[in-house]
């Protein structure tokens, strides 16, 4: 039992498991050795990582703690038992850590260069942790939660995420709000739906565009279909009637990467 | 309580959550609507569907019954306690299914004319279902687990394939047996790292083709890079270091089959 006074009780990160308590304190626990560095390498703010001294004995995860403690983040040892009492794990990894959540708004995308995402109440959080993480990784310019979402701070959407939560904008806002901001956009709005006529992958996506993503059992709501300016579908061949969401957001995402890239690539063979 | 004698027992029923039970009989427990539908318009042997009569009264439960019937599938009317006791959901759907696995060998992949993917040692049984699910969607021939492989036929993984792994051939086998096959082969073997050169969007692929794809953590073992013609790469953005498998195998498969479709225009454009 460590001898200092702690930091943080173990009440008020049992507390976080809650998305309640995680709205009302604006506060996140992110479990895992990644996810944590990641954290603690990215603007997030980092209040305190918890760590059992026995479990992280290896050099990646002492590496951790000196990472932290580098950046004057507070390390507070726990306990395995203190430990499992706080992770919503079946096999905690021995470290977790407390944040700030930070959202932006929509006036802090507009300036961008890249697609946006539009996820429409998004219900898993491990798929909207994915979701994320594949974002991040094709160079999204930030992702727009739209109407009833589940949480991006939840333990598990922050365990999926890999850290992508921390780099990438986040924003929150109803279908109403979006509209009306999309509305006033000037770049293409390109919506996914199962009767779309367009096969994704025959239109030509400019570096920046707005991509709206409905969910996987209702698709969009006529209020977003009604503010695209196309709309594309992925064609699916055998039986499955639906692709997963993280899967078809990757697949319109890269294909319009792939296409910047091939315009970057002729741009620089006739420029020579 | 049914008056009459059940097909199956509980216990047995329960049994099914176990590999080991599983490999034994080589049978298999699915459970949801989507899940069981599938299974029961598929060529999968199904043996009886077992359901909650309260729980089914919607027209798409008493459908799938209907068809369960129509098909001379047993049904076991069970009570909700009774269903609560074999499923392995939090909120058990009331309908689920025991089948018998359906296993391929090799030698039924090589005369298919699309693509093979290899999944060496995938962990998570939700995201091979997932990668099933993908893998029909694209049209892929078959999915070849090597090594230590998760099970297929576990309760979570096919929930996640939505009925894929009725519909798509799965062999299982060492790396040593595959790669003995896939040097006899005459088609591109074509391996994913996150160290290779070639930007797999700019690699040209057949229509047939041998996909291998490693596990998230480890990557491919030598053994199997060894004899892959070619290794490509997943370009990523942002501060992500990996992309889920799932995502990445769809990334590659529908670049490919965005090839495919692109040729058959042009061949139809300068065949008119």
């Amino acid at each position: 039992m460590p001898a200092s006074s702690p930091i943080v009780s173990l009440r008020e990160c049992r507390r976080l498991h809650s998305r309640k308590e995680r709205q009302a304190s604006g506060r996140f626990l992110v479990e895992g050795i990644r996810p944590v560095r990641a954290a603690l390498m990215s603007p997030a703010r980092i209040e305190v990582v918890l760590y059992v001294p026995e479990t992280l004995r290896d050099g990646y995860g002492q590496e951790t703690i000196d990472l932290a403690r580098s950046r004057n983040v507070p390390c507070q040892p726990l306990t395995s038992t203190q430990f499992s009492s706080i992770s919503t794990r079946e096999n905690p990894r021995g470290i977790a850590a407390i944040g700030r959540q930070a959202w932006s708004d929509l006036g802090q995308l507009a300036t961008t260069t890249a697609p946006i995402v539009v996820l429409h109440e998004p219900q898993d959080p491990g798929y909207l942790g994915t979701i994320l993480r594949t974002c991040d990784a094709a160079g999204a310019a930030g992702v727009v939660l739209t109407g009833n979402a589940t949480d991006p701070w939840h333990p598990t959407a922050l365990r999926a995420a890999m850290g992508a939560t921390f780099a990438i904008p986040l924003v929150r806002c109803d279908v109403t709000t979006f509209v009306a901001w999309g509305r006033s956009l000037s770049i293409a709005i390109i919506g996914t739906s199962d009767r779309a006529a367009t096969d994704y992958a025959t239109r030509e996506y400019d570096d920046r565009f707005v991509l709206l993503m409905g969910s996987e059992r209702q698709g969009l709501p006529m209020s977003l279909e009604a503010i695209a300016d196309d709309m594309v579908r992925i064609p699916m061949a055998g039986q499955a009637d639906s692709l997963n969401l993280a899967v078809a957001t990757s697949l319109v995402l890269y294909e319009a990467r792939n296409q910047r890239v091939r315009r970057a690539v002729a741009a620089l063979a006739f420029g020579s």
